[in-house]
């Protein structure tokens, strides 16, 4: 008989999906070009071209069995090594090979990090907004997740409803700092008081509380704001990185976990990836993508235009009167809506060709998330609908 | 707290694992090309280079950010049809790109399958000899995975004892025809009347008992036999299948699920297989594979040599005594060890340098499995060391 709780999680919709898809159909009437799509966070600009040359080099010149082949058990030693190195010159953290799991992008890091430290029962924190995918990526490990609702308007952490929801029951705090949706970092101020509760928190539990740190936006960071780091504020941490969004190849499906070497049990960790590894069915990244991208690990695309567009976007928002945190970095940002309802307002903004997300599902409801991966030249066609959008349907603003 | 659950395997040590690193060990002794390494199922031929062609094609002339970009959640379009028309033409099934989930692998294809159609407390039927892997993939999901013992010597099904563990509980049946480890093919008699059974008991518990059908070895058929596929003899079948042997790009991690269109809730399961994604961290196997793998979809490596190796070793073997089943297909060979006791023949063989891994593993005890995907150099050298090793440790037979 097929499974009453995969059947039934057909029917809960993601929101972004259903406007994205409404996007496609509206691009299919009056052209793509005309709709002006902030649903889906897919890179906008392409990979460097060096990958590109690497990848035909590998063709060019490796055996193709050795190419192509399996990789060991805890995935290529070189990309593991690359990764190790990389991460320790640029913060100072004395990560070896033995500390990296590669794995086939973030959501398969968070997978596999969420297993290895929590069991059925065990909640995991997460402060909201959230991207929505954390909900099933941790209910179908059998742990819960916990939302504590967003700080306003400063998008950090609000402590005093942080601690009234930290238990003995608290396996690991998720944390994801650019954030989706917001764009908005944790200061270190923010990390370091988090970082001083649970220190204190796991000598009152007797048990650790690990940090997950998801990080896919990591490199896209604004104003010449210095990269961040988390395992830097707390030894128990597990990184969880893709290079989705810094080399634009979210297709190829590459990442992984690195396991704080301060980390309590830290040589245990990445062999349990591998256990955990056999019972979902993943076995690595693609060879040759494992390959590649340790051939360019300290590059990104030229990821400048996300940046141009934010500021495009954030002052004509701030001028047309929304109330809007300044984005950090990351490709989202995060406005209030111009009405409680920020499904109602996101429907009428589909008059104006104009694809907004409403937040409700992120766990934060009345704002809105735009995904400006896309070409400046549409952001600034965009902001002529805004106005009229405005305009036109809350004038008194 | 790391998972204890986790932790603890770390401990099961694989026996495959075991003899592939004390062949590498002893590699690094005497040159790895006087290692008779029979361990690991790791295609020794090279992928064709006409796949080779078309990743070089994709690369110059794809837009990197379509070529690199996310797949839909169920896949990629074009692969999806290529895989139906494929399986449509060659096997008279009517398949349309809705019935085909891409996976990372036949591993990853396992992993949805189960938990597409069962829940914890279920129970899936395998037939030994089994690849020890089902054990891991089929526990980690919460069902149990239920052994019927081998059928000596024909290596069919035992129905008797099939039938004896048959319940209401049973939520499918695991079969891998060709097999690893034995390289048995199951008849059509053997099929028909599995069907025939699952059917009347299908109709006596009021439910749906799946086939799965895990076939990464069905290119690699001997003797000019016809190819076989399994969900032509029972409607509720899933088709598990890895491009990992015929393409000979196992670290590429690339596969399906077919769902027979015929089967219960066929329009449901793909659909489901991608709520499954969310919560493993799987997302669709590496987009420019699952493109090149479309662009040589009836393409196969020269897999002749696994025909040739097979010949070489079985008439050693009979010859020198062995009672060995005739492998119908795969890179695998199954005999009988010259003593009860099939791990201590496995390490007096380690004395000619012959890597053979025992069967108790496997679900059979008292045999040996050799995977012979080497070079046929290789295996001829092999059988000389191999007729010491019988004259010298088993002087009687």
């Amino acid at each position: 008989m097929i499974s009453k709780l995969f059947k039934d999680m057909l029917q809960g919709k993601s929101v972004i999906r259903e406007f994205a898809e409404y996007a496609q159909r509206r691009g299919s009437e009056i052209g793509y070009e005309n709709v002006f799509d902030y649903s889906l966070g897919n890179p906008s600009v392409p990979a460097p071209e060096k990958f590109t040359q690497v990848m035909e080099d590998l063709l060019k010149n490796e055996n193709p069995c050795a190419l192509h082949g399996y990789s060991p058990t805890l995935g290529n030693n070189v990309f593991r090594k690359v990764v190790a190195d990389s991460l320790k010159r640029r913060f100072g953290i004395a990560y070896g090979p033995e500390h990296i799991f590669p794995a086939s992008g973030a959501a398969a890091a968070l997978a596999h990090a969420f297993r290895c430290i929590s069991k059925p029962g065990d909640e995991i924190i997460a402060f909201a907004p959230i991207f929505p995918e954390y909900q099933p990526y941790v209910n179908q490990t059998g742990a819960k997740l916990v939302l504590v609702p967003a700080s306003i308007p400063d998008f950090q952490i609000d402590f005093a409803e942080f601690e009234k929801v930290i238990s003995e029951k608290t396996a690991a705090v998720l944390i994801n700092t650019p954030s989706n949706p917001s764009g908005i970092l944790f200061s270190d101020d923010t990390l370091k008081k988090l970082a001083d509760i649970l220190n204190k928190k796991q000598k009152e539990y007797g048990h650790e509380i690990f940090i997950i740190s998801d990080e896919p936006y990591r490199e896209i960071i604004f104003d010449g704001k210095e990269i961040p780091y988390v395992a830097k504020f707390y030894d128990n941490t597990l990184s969880c990185y893709s290079f989705s969004k810094s080399l634009s190849l979210p297709g190829e499906r590459i990442g992984y976990v690195a396991v704080n070497p301060s980390c309590k049990d830290a040589e245990y960790i990445v062999p349990m990836c591998g256990q955990v590894s056999r019972g979902i069915g993943h076995n690595c990244p693609a060879s040759i993508i494992q390959l590649a991208v340790a051939k360019v690990i300290d590059m990104t695309s030229d990821l400048s235009v996300y940046e141009e567009n934010m500021n495009l976007i954030y002052d004509k928002l701030v001028e047309l009167g929304f109330e809007v945190p300044r984005p950090d970095g990351t490709f989202y940002i995060f406005p209030k809506a111009l009405e409680d309802d920020a499904v109602a307002f996101c429907k009428k903004a589909l008059k104006y060709d104009l694809i907004l997300v409403p937040s409700d599902s992120f766990g934060c409801p009345g704002y809105f998330r735009m995904a400006y991966c896309i070409d400046t030249e549409k952001v600034k066609r965009s902001l002529i609908a805004f106005e009229k959008f405005v305009a036109a349907e809350y004038p008194n603003k």
